[in-house]
């Protein structure tokens, strides 16, 4: 066992920046924290001064050495370095970069430097969408067994479509490509001196399924010289979650003023790494990450292929458990949205007038309603819908407005409209033996207490949310302790060091059933728009075709 | 004929003023106008100090003499009162008065003055909804044949209902009462000295079909007390619109300043009398007054049952042809809760800035947008639809939503609504073998341009807009000139007097086709809402009984 007031360090990198949090071992307590925003930011409009096509989205890795480096520094003031025995690192996923056989990003070579191919690919870079229509084509008419454990569905996002958009767009930087790496596994690479593949992103993201990839003849019916993609630019020793995947270097000891040698962890992602932080790493507990969109992670012991769902994974979020993924594509966003364009002046006047935001005054306001009161139902689909549907074609609705609707009558339908969302993701597990038991939910939104108490009402299950304001990086701390042997496992370290409030929010038996009428409603729409007709593909291909 | 500076009057009498139109009989110029408040208004929270229910609304009968007074003499100065050779008047409908046999209203009697139920019940006073309920139970039960002549709906605003409200609410006043009078007829009466029922809300509001009105049978069931309402209170001689009613008393030439014994017109409504003053009297030439609502009239030279209208009667617009009316209850008045409730500060501001109107500002940035270009589809539902579902439990839809969406995309998408609403309106009258050849529109939604625009597009049909922004009172006084005998019928007068700009905007050939399609998006959701399920009416009441 460590002592007593032995510490591990973690690293979230988010979108925009990094942030660290100091942990300690024994008991989870936070003692340090900052956070270091990216130089650079999310470059997607223009790359030294030449301008990007649309719906691209690059990062500079060099970013996330400085980011590390300077967050982990703040967070560690005051606190005693020789007490850190490990460090762990989460990233957004699928965040991708070509590197050469020593891990050197291939943007960091002279030859390089202008080529935007050559540079780390975000989570949001959506412009291999082409390359990712024909990937699921393919996979469909030749019955690729693969394809269902993602809903039916391979994102743009993700590694198969961005690597074939180097190949197809940039020849040359595809040919100098030794490793196509997952951020998540080159910050390791940095931090260690060894390329480990983690588990997760090369299940969620890199269908990796069964002990193997898709096949050269998938690749070479996609392109010819796609052939060889697996074999050549991504298959790697992988790494299960926890594991240590190597000491810290002297290099790294320098970047962020820890001790060299100590424990770094495999790789890991955002959403998966929060499960352990909200102690919720048993089969049935739900995690719903909630912010501008809804990441669901939770474990299952047997490999079932829930329809919708964003992925399945052996180990995808502790090992020897089937990690499921499933997902939202708007939320937050949508509130937002709705705040920005359909609010008039005076509830921008009146939250100012009482030193709230918009949100807490609409949702004050909407808190005096009672459930059905505003006569609305809405669906939450102004950004699409990814589970259960997997369709990015289809759009918003509300309906039951009158001349007396009002905005925070909106508001709540919309707030509404996001729980039965999450309603017919946890109905749909269950309807395929997946039992889900409880929900967990982290991110921004558990500060709206009426958000919290619709979700419980409306899943009617006993509604949990993590004690920490920071999951991702207390997670990443988690993995920390288990690389660094403190715990002998993801479990026992999560029950030592995660934080929740349990039951914060039980369903209120009256809420449930006003709310299981309402729900009927959501189904009905929801199955008449979604799989009932081609209405919202026709509204959005005009929209396309008109727009020019 | 007439001597060539003949002048008549025509007075509109709307929900808060009255207006007076002075206009040359040779050729419909319109010399002077004005327009006088009523001094009570709509009487709807208390009455002499005591709280009236909700969704009462009455008005004060003196009110009218006096907004009369003032707006003719308001409008003739400068003009020879010698010249004016008739005046004619139209009203709200259904406006109702209980009076005593000499036309005397009971309010006016010290015995009633405390009395609610005494005075004028304004057209939407609509508290005698539980008396129209069991009006239209009973019809239906009975199979009485009148009831598709309204599209199997008798209002609450109407002569039943208000009559019966009377008689279950204050007996007092129904005993006292001997007639029970539009006003339309009322102010004629106190023009005149004669009692003439015109024979326009007689049969829209009063049940005149075939010569007779709901028999006692009919009324006895409703009430034991109801089973003589006709024949004691409501049976009168009728008047053809444009005929003579009488000759202007001394009383009422002091009153107006007018030449005692000229002559006045039977009465007539205000959406009715605007058909001759937009020179649209013939069959086929479908008028649209677009206001906060829209209503629609028509001439036919058949009697057809047509599915959703308001009201088929014989004579109803012009004497010899049967007017047909049909109606959407909500507008103009779904553009101004949009703009109320959805439109951030930043178009207030711009348009405050460019010294234009919301609306203006919305309609500019709206007229950019390529058809279909914003992706939407709603349902202009927000008010109910009154033809052709006669459904008021219904409410609005909005289809099609991103994070993309604007409120001016959003605004369009509301204007396109309410013109497929008037296309469902043309196709079921086509569909039930009454023609419509032509579209003109009157009311104060003439002026959007791109309003018109659209409706010339989704309807297929030239759009002629009326050329006077007084429609009403302009068609009153070609009613007086008709009564006065300078021309023989209303159509002549129509001709000589009426003022229309004839296929103001022409379909364009492309529009039509691009909403030709969208006009199928909205009849799919129009079925699917208004006739294809219970969910709208669920909605509803869930918000009646959760309110309280």
């Amino acid at each position: 066992m460590p002592a007593d007031d032995a510490l591990v360090v973690g690293v979230d990198f988010g979108t925009l920046s990094a942030r660290a949090v100091v942990v300690r071992v024994r008991d989870g307590a936070e003692l340090g924290t900052a956070v270091a925003d990216y130089p650079h930011g999310v470059v997607d409009q223009a790359l030294r001064g030449r301008p990007l096509p649309p719906d691209w989205a690059l990062q500079v890795p060099a970013d996330y050495i400085e980011a590390m480096s300077r967050s982990v520094r703040e967070a560690m003031t005051g606190l005693d370095a020789a007490a850190v025995i490990g460090i762990a690192t989460d990233f957004t996923a699928c965040t991708m970069v070509p590197t050469n056989d020593q891990g050197t990003p291939l943007c960091e070579l002279p030859d390089f430097a202008d080529e935007p191919h050559a540079y780390v690919k975000l989570w949001k870079h959506h412009a291999a969408q082409p390359q990712a229509d024909r990937i699921n084509d393919l996979a469909r008419v030749r019955g690729e067994k693969w394809l269902p454990r993602y809903g039916g569905l391979i994102s743009s996002e993700w590694e198969f479509a961005k690597g074939l958009q180097i190949l197809e767009e940039a020849p040359r930087v595809y040919a100098a490509m030794r490793h196509f790496v997952e951020l998540a596994d080159w910050i390791v690479w940095q931090l260690t001196g060894n390329y480990v593949r983690n588990a997760c992103t090369a299940g969620y993201k890199g269908i990796y399924q069964d002990g193997g990839y898709p096949g050269p003849d998938f690749l070479r019916e996609l392109n010819p010289g796609f052939e060889r993609f697996v074999a050549d630019k991504l298959d790697h020793p992988l790494g299960q979650l926890g594991d240590k995947a190597g000491e810290l270097t002297a290099q790294a000891a320098e970047w962020t003023g820890l001790p060299e040698g100590i424990a770094v962890a495999v790789g890991n992602v955002d959403a998966h790494v929060t499960a352990p932080a909200a102690r919720a790493v048993e089969p049935g507990q739900m995690v719903a990450i909630m912010g501008t969109s809804t990441c669901h992670v939770m474990n299952g012991t047997t490999l079932t292929e829930v329809p919708g769902m964003c992925g399945v994974v052996d180990g995808g979020i502790v090992p020897g458990l089937w990690g499921y993924e499933a997902g939202q594509s708007g939320v937050g966003d949508i509130f937002a949205w709705f705040v920005r364009t359909c609010v008039p002046a005076e509830y921008h006047e009146q939250a100012k007038a009482k030193g709230i935001s918009v949100h807490e005054h609409l949702t004050e306001l909407a808190a005096r309603q009672r459930i059905g009161e505003h006569g609305l139902v809405a669906l939450d689909w102004h950004s699409g819908n990814r589970s259960v549907l997997v369709d990015h074609e289809l759009s918003g609705v509300i309906v039951g407005q009158t001349l007396a609707t009002t905005p925070e009558e909106m508001y709540r339908a919309l707030l509404e409209a996001t729980a039965f969302g999450t309603r017919v993701i946890i109905d749909t597990f269950i309807d395929a033996g997946v039992p889900v038991r409880e929900l967990i939910v982290a991110g921004g939104l558990i500060k709206n207490e009426l958000l919290m108490q619709i979700y419980a009402d409306v899943v009617n299950l006993p509604l949990s949310v993590i004690g920490s304001p920071q999951g991702p990086a207390l997670g990443s701390a988690i993995h920390a302790a288990v690389a660094a042997g403190a715990y002998p496992d993801i479990h026992a370290a999560a029950r030592a060091m995660g934080s929740v409030r349990r039951a914060a929010y039980r369903p209120i038996e009256a809420n449930v059933e006003a709310y299981q009428e309402m729900f009927e409603e959501y189904q009905t729409l929801h199955d008449y728009f979604g799989r009932g007709n081609e209405l919202m593909h026709r509204l959005r291909h005009r929209r396309r075709v008109q727009k020019g």
